[in-house]
């Protein structure tokens, strides 16, 4: 169960006005969690927030994102170093 | 202004439940329009349906539209040969 990955944390705001929205992001966010990247996430239509928490990078996150075509306002890390031994 | 290049017609019924759906769905056929793949497009909110003319093949522009998150109902290409000499 121990991990060399670390593990980043991340919180984009991200434009979503409908459960059509936020639906997408959904999908795109749980494919990636399919594919390993991410390990797991929540997407919260009221807030208009997105946490993601995974392997990926910052870069590769809001480039996923962006291919959803929503307007990604900001983003933010909170990274921590994981020591699971 | 003759072109060689086959310009192909889809039409794809696309889940779309709000202006913030639709406007994805735009965005990223803007951006395939800026990159030349897409000649001209529409989006239609009202109808699901997303009509795109362009060089670009079916399966590319499917993935393009999958990568919104969007649920994709349908797509027929009606294809037209152009004799533009």
């Amino acid at each position: 169960m121990a991990s060399e990955v670390a593990e980043h944390n991340y919180q984009l705001n991200v434009k979503m006005t409908c459960g059509g929205c936020s639906g997408a992001v959904t999908r795109v966010l749980t494919k990636a969690q399919q594919e390993g990247v991410v390990s797991s996430f929540d997407v919260n239509l009221e807030t208009q927030l997105v946490n993601v928490r995974g392997p990926i990078e910052e870069a590769a996150l809001v480039e996923k994102i962006r291919k959803t075509g929503k307007q990604i306002i900001s983003v933010t890390s909170q990274d921590k170093a994981e020591a699971v031994v």
